[in-house]
């Protein structure tokens, strides 16, 4: 194995590159800081912002967050301290002791040596004043400040664990991952509308497209999918699908994520429909075990008269498809065996005059043609599903549906 | 915890529902049979497609691969098997006993007991044979078929496994992973040509946008990152990106993919460097822990004589930005300290007039400011520099250029 070998090699040689290894020795994440085990006296230093600020007469107390949990770490400092610039929102290095604190809401404090303001914060001019409780409505409005409000936060560390935990779950079962296409010429299959794509220079001469061919945003990664799966059995796609809807309804993005899966030699739906619910159930476990807190204050907060709902009603109907719809959300599963016959499918092709496009479709059927099936997830509903999040645009970083793209 | 334990009795709900759990006991892939330890005449049931049939007097030898491995799994039946339909191509779902191989060519081959033909296969007609030795550029006409070779199975594989590879390597480090849209207003910052993106019932009335203003393909999720990194520390994203350039040479795509990240706190460039080191180091890892067979597939046959290059040739300037350049594949990384001083930015956006447009981006300055900088890097380069494969077309599954847009 030269080849491996020599990249070994290579990787050895980087990592004795030339540059000093910056090991900040003592530098701690809010989140490890809080978790420490030891407190005996250790020094530390903790980066982050300012969430509140609480002065007596000889001591003063901070609470610095560093976005890596819900949590933030309590600061205590003796009044000497120069604290006019302490204020909400700036941004702070906190030198000193990790010890056990004396009060019960939390197990360590940090017993500030030194603080230093790294950046200042015009706190008057913060519009999201965390003490009127806004409502997530209302952080709306502030995609690029919503992200430092506790909700936000925790909904979006949810999000980046749960995509940590599908991928996993896919890789953990033997799928391989297919960056299917964003941009695609297939128009055929959506019902909905569709976004075209031009190079913006060639926008105004139609005639003459960048791809010789109109192409549009993808609406679901399933005819790419159906082409891996006749290659790697088991494949699966997690990335951003779009429909050019018109509507501004709680329900419906114009950019969102999904997560669909394809089989080969499956025997029925009912092999879909445990790849499905292993799918929930292990995400969901995943994301209970490591971010309990983020899910407690979206469902204590967002959703206080929300009991958990029904995860499992399945709708199964006498045909080759299966649908999960979640009260209050919508459809989050949809899924079908897809049709493998040859002749059935060229027929149906023919009957819309798609024959000749889809010949390349028609040929995952010529040759070795194998009883599949697949099935999408819409991550957004998940998201709502399991937080009780009653608008999709709160699920998602910077959101995007009619007459609104903002940043 | 109330919530949270609704949520666990959601689940365990889930898992009693009333489907009979398809336990197929027997149904092994083809990596796990390679794989078995124990030969001991255990029944299992494999299925794939057949790779090669070679007909000896009493015995047939089948080669069948299912795209877990690169290897097939060698199955040998008795020659009364028919074996009229069980050509190349053809899918096929095989019984029989696992036993060890008298061969040193394999571990273990599966004693057929019985061969079923799922899907036949028009041998013929199939455009890419195999014993041809087919050049990559060849088997790029047919996007649908491709991933049925061996050389492309390997490098979807690694592709698949550096995916997952880097998903990990950000968890592992406290990073949030951050979908940044891929539709975006922000059209200022990229230097190359933009896609236009626009509902195609409003494409031809062009003073009427789907979201009110002109809409463009992302050509880089660093500003939405830069505002994830004052709330979350440290961010990524992992993507979609888009270049509408006019070219068709083997370093350029319209569609292509980066991982990018931004992080607060940092100090100088070498906090960059040294992410960008062990991202290229945990990733290689990884890839080469686990696909030794298709990494070693590449470096034969793709690139012969291409002996693996100096991975680590940094190019340093004295300004705060790094970029890694490798030898025929280009730029592979890119990173810079951002400017985070509000009135040096100001100063700089008022002069473009775009002081306006980027309050937002301003407002990042104004609200605890914090030193920060990030890196992107092109995924399909990474690829490139690890496989040694010479055109970039070669190594994402369905590749989008200028005149092209198969599928």
């Amino acid at each position: 194995m030269l080849g491996a070998w020599c990249l070994r090699r290579a990787l050895r040689f980087c990592s004795s590159a030339p540059f000093p290894r910056h090991k900040p020795k003592a530098k701690l994440s809010v989140r490890d800081a809080l978790g420490a085990q030891s407190t005996s006296g250790e020094r530390v230093k903790v980066q982050g912002w300012v969430r509140s600020v609480r002065s007596q007469k000889e001591v003063l107390f901070l609470h610095v967050n560093d976005g890596s949990s819900l949590e933030s770490l309590q600061v205590v400092a003796d009044s000497s301290f120069d604290s006019r610039e302490l204020v909400f929102g700036s941004s702070v290095e906190v030198q000193g002791q990790l010890v056990k604190s004396p009060s019960k809401r939390q197990n360590v404090e940090l017993k500030a040596e030194k603080i230093e303001v790294i950046g200042k914060c015009d706190a008057k001019a913060f519009p999201i004043k965390y003490k009127e409780r806004p409502t997530l409505e209302y952080i709306r409005q502030y995609p690029h400040l919503r992200c430092r409000t506790n909700v936000l936060g925790s909904i979006l560390r949810v999000r980046s664990e749960a995509t940590a935990a599908i991928h996993s779950f896919f890789r953990d079962n033997g799928f391989v991952n297919i960056h299917t296409p964003v941009i695609t010429s297939n128009d055929c299959e959506g019902a909905g509308e569709l976004f075209q794509v031009e190079s913006s220079s060639k926008i105004k001469e139609p005639e003459e497209n960048f791809f010789n061919v109109p192409a549009f945003l993808t609406v679901s990664g399933q005819l790419h999918l159906e082409v891996m799966s006749g290659a790697f059995t088991q494949v699966f796609t997690f990335g951003p699908t779009f429909r050019a809807e018109n509507s501004q309804s709680r329900r419906h993005l114009a950019e969102f994520y999904m997560v669909e899966a394809e089989i080969s030699f499956v025997e029925s739906l009912q092999d879909l429909i445990q790849v499905m619910e292993e799918l929930f159930k292990a995400t969901t476990m995943m994301v209970l075990s490591n971010c309990p807190e983020d899910v407690e204050l979206c469902h204590k907060f967002i959703a206080p008269g929300q009991k958990i709902r029904t995860y499992a009603k399945k709708q199964l109907f006498n045909v080759a498809a299966v649908d999960l719809l979640v009260p209050g959300v919508g459809e989050l599963f949809g899924g079908s065996l897809r049709e493998e016959r040859y002749h059935f499918l060229e027929e149906r092709l023919a009957r819309s005059g798609l024959r000749e496009v889809y010949q390349w479709y028609l040929d995952l059927r010529r040759f070795g043609s194998v009883p599949h099936g697949g099935f999408g997830m819409g991550f957004e509903r998940y998201l709502q599903c399991i937080l009780g999040v009653d608008n999709i645009k709160d699920v998602i970083p910077f959101p995007r549906f009619t007459h609104s793209c903002l940043l």
